[in-house]
């Protein structure tokens, strides 16, 4: 796919996930308000939706048509910026800048911010339960539920988090600092693949298992790239403060093994990614194409 | 039912969603250790059970056994759970005493109680995912998973709270304040109920009608028993902060329409959630036993 196809492509998609955003969220002016409001602040009009691409680029490996998991790209960018509100609160990472603009807690508040969030994550399950153009089969939508709860809860996301809070300040041993980006942000990647995977492949089906492994060296590949950005990066291009990690003195790829190593492990994790690919067709160059951009891409 | 035998029965599902809770909960020696622990330490021993003995209830009331529930009776134990932790946050309530002991955040700290109430929700999906002693029927499954999230979101719970917050301080007119309790308690109640019933009954089944109407009912007469208890209980009785509200200034039945007017609400809503039972048999006995209970308890 040339780097111009590419573009269109993703733009196309991160359109038609924002307008797949904007239909599932309530309204503003339905009570309450200010939290339905602090809900649509945070989740529309930013973000660069490497979920929903994947869960996209997933199903169309897949042969799934892109409705057939709009739902699914939805619920795990509720998730995804659930846990960001969260994650920004005094509490925990206590930031003020998120995709360019202030935090929820900022913009809103903290009760708000704290509400907003639980209330994404509630609206993220409730849409998989009902969305009508998700495949027919109910088993394969309670699995898409199950990879989704999995992926959020204290042996995925939540715990990840935990770990990450856990080790600031503290040296972490490489094992340990992979296992806490496994879990904190390849739970959820690794969730957008399996879950748009399901949009045309049922249960057992062996590419579920090629993508599956496609989707754990992305994941961890796309956490070490953030490491290094932040290292790396400017504030502005990131739309978040850059070297934030090491203000907090948090554990990171480049602070355990060198920038050098952080890109070459980078590297090998995108080819072998690839390589996990190597009986498609086609059919998955748009998931090569996310593959690439998630290494690649410079904020 | 005597008061004896209920009390008997009571128990024995007090003590099953004990051992049901302890065995989906993640152990406390497993990584993140101090995660886990905040999970269990606010989900374990203690609270009055009222949801998972709902839950019980309504499946007796439709000829199912309680093994087709547990896990209906876990999830939405769980998510109350989670709410009470979030909503004890300094931000929010600000809550010291919860259920007799230190409140999440008292014990651990902010951050870890943000993220046991994040895992908590997302633990509760989970189990409605993968339980294998629920209903069979895969579109049964998803009913419940579609009736919780919409109880636990903003339309539900975290909406009713969000009301809550931006009520304190203000007056509320009737109307206002009863919207502001279906959804901050009743939703959750009325979910314990439907899920339940489905244990034993398809949607469509008349019965589910029937126990609709009396799940909205008890839902509010908790809510109001509730504000009672909170203008005329005492601390050590409630396990929390006696008169918390009135400090709060927030807008209870009592503050609203006077300590009189609330019992007699009260004793109107109970009486109406009976007669939507008119038309089952013994069947429902227990139903009519926690119903009895929940306005009739001192704490």
């Amino acid at each position: 796919m040339s780097l111009s196809e590419q573009h269109v492509r993703f733009d196309a998609l991160q359109q038609r996930i924002e307008e797949v955003l904007d239909q599932w969220l309530p309204p503003a002016d339905h009570n309450p308000g200010r939290l339905h409001e602090s809900m649509r602040y945070s989740v529309l009009g930013g973000g660069k939706r490497v979920r929903p691409l994947l869960v996209y680029a997933a199903a169309e490996a897949t042969g799934a048509r892109p409705e057939r998991v709009d739902g699914c790209a939805a619920a795990v960018e509720l998730v995804h910026v659930y846990s960001l509100i969260h994650d920004d609160l005094p509490a925990m990472d206590d930031d003020d800048l998120r995709r360019g603009k202030p935090t929820n807690h900022k913009a809103f508040d903290e009760a708000t911010a704290i509400l907003a969030g639980d209330a994404l994550q509630a609206l993220a399950f409730h849409i998989l339960a009902v969305d009508p153009q998700l495949p027919e089969s109910a088993a394969t939508r309670i699995e898409m539920i199950r990879i989704l709860a999995e992926a959020a809860g204290s042996r995925g996301m939540a715990g990840g988090q935990a770990i990450d809070l856990a080790a600031t300040g503290r040296s972490l041993t490489l094992p340990e600092l992979e296992e806490m980006h496994v879990r904190k942000t390849g739970a959820l990647i690794h969730a957008s693949v399996l879950m748009g995977a399901l949009g045309g492949a049922e249960r057992g089906d062996a590419r579920l298992q090629a993508l599956h492994r496609f989707a754990h060296d992305i994941g961890l590949a796309f956490q070490i790239q953030d490491d290094i950005l932040d290292e790396t990066g400017d504030t502005e291009q990131l739309g978040k403060q850059a070297g934030a990690d090491r203000a907090l003195n948090k554990p990171t790829y480049p602070a355990v093994i060198g920038l050098d190593a952080s890109r070459e492990e980078v590297e090998l994790l995108h080819d072998r990614a690839l390589q996990a690919l190597e009986d498609f067709g086609p059919e998955a160059d748009l998931l090569r194409a996310v593959g690439d951009w998630i290494v690649q891409r410079t904020h």
